[in-house]
């Protein structure tokens, strides 16, 4: 006998596909669920379905909803004229935290990568295009990534901005060059943030 | 806006509840779900629900069994009269793994901890005595862990073989004290099976 039960090895190999999980710690999660009330694995179960099936993307920003639009975009009449445009979603959650930053978001789901074939028509770029001129967007903050392909990205965006009647900045190199937003301390992201300058021809 | 929607962050307090998952490998884990294709978190839900439902107690040695028998009592006349006595499933395929043992096992499902409240009868002990009768068993083999839970259950299960006319044995002190069977090398566990020793009154 070299393993367990046929069920709770497939269970152990579909935790190992999370990613951080090695097939140790894949095991420990397994028999966890194992040992503890049947209560504790079915809602766990159900969580993953739910998020599955009610989270979308927000129509107008991309962004996490569970309606038509996400929270941010629902407050766009408070909010001020300026779009954020980053690269995944946790960046929107890990600037909001900052609590330094009131305007709208973009987010690419994604970075330009020509190695991986994903170029200009597999980002929503000209959605933003579309939203910078009918929401009357005053300032475009890029906030991509420091890493080769974020700056691909923030000089394909600045190229494509810039003939707009838009002020276009990034985001202050305060955070560390290859590392990615979603990952950095709040401090760092809000001297980032104030940090920001104009982008010239 | 300081979260993600409500069913993603339901999911992301539902994984942090694993063990080893601290909050940022739970959003980690959960935006992959969210990001990956629905079959992803639709077999991993299926596989959580699945092991649960299908995995229950063998009637005679408590591990893990998808029908009465697990595979090791199944093939009860080919294996030795003797049984392994541990406290987790996962010491049973640890000592497996090992392929020096070819015998039977009993899982106790936990440690004596009068501290916790864990007494004699919240464990298997009078099963085992009435299994070391029936099946004839020649050898008790003492296999809890070498902490201190460990050890006292290692004595009161030697104070209630020794009076059966069967040989009870220890495994070796290789294993480093306070650490716990099912996460030992093979070779450790090897070591300490082979240089077993008979326990004295």
């Amino acid at each position: 006998m070299r393993g367990y039960t046929k069920f709770l090895e497939k269970l152990i190999e579909e935790l190992s596909h999370l990613p951080t999980i090695g097939p140790k710690s894949a095991e420990r999660m397994a028999l966890y669920l194992i040992k503890s009330p049947p209560q504790r694995s079915q809602s766990l179960a159900e969580a993953i379905i739910n998020a599955r099936e009610h989270t979308q993307r927000c129509s107008r920003c991309n962004y996490f909803s569970e309606q038509e639009f996400c929270p941010v975009c629902l407050d766009i009449e408070k909010r001020e004229k300026a779009i954020c445009v980053v690269e995944d979603p946790q960046d929107v959650i890990a600037i909001e935290r900052t609590g330094r930053y009131n305007g709208l978001y973009h987010v690419l789901w994604g970075q330009l990568s020509p190695l991986d074939g994903i170029g200009p028509e597999d980002l929503p770029f000209k959605k933003l295009l579309l939203r910078v001129r009918e929401e009357n967007i005053a300032e475009v903050i890029i906030a991509t990534s420091s890493n080769r392909e974020g700056e691909t990205t923030a000089q394909y965006l600045k190229q494509v901005l810039l003939p707009l009647s838009v002020k276009v900045t990034r985001i202050a190199r305060g955070i560390p060059v290859g590392s990615n937003i979603g990952h950095i301390d709040l401090a760092t992201i809000s001297h980032a943030l104030d940090g920001r300058r104009e982008v010239s021809a």
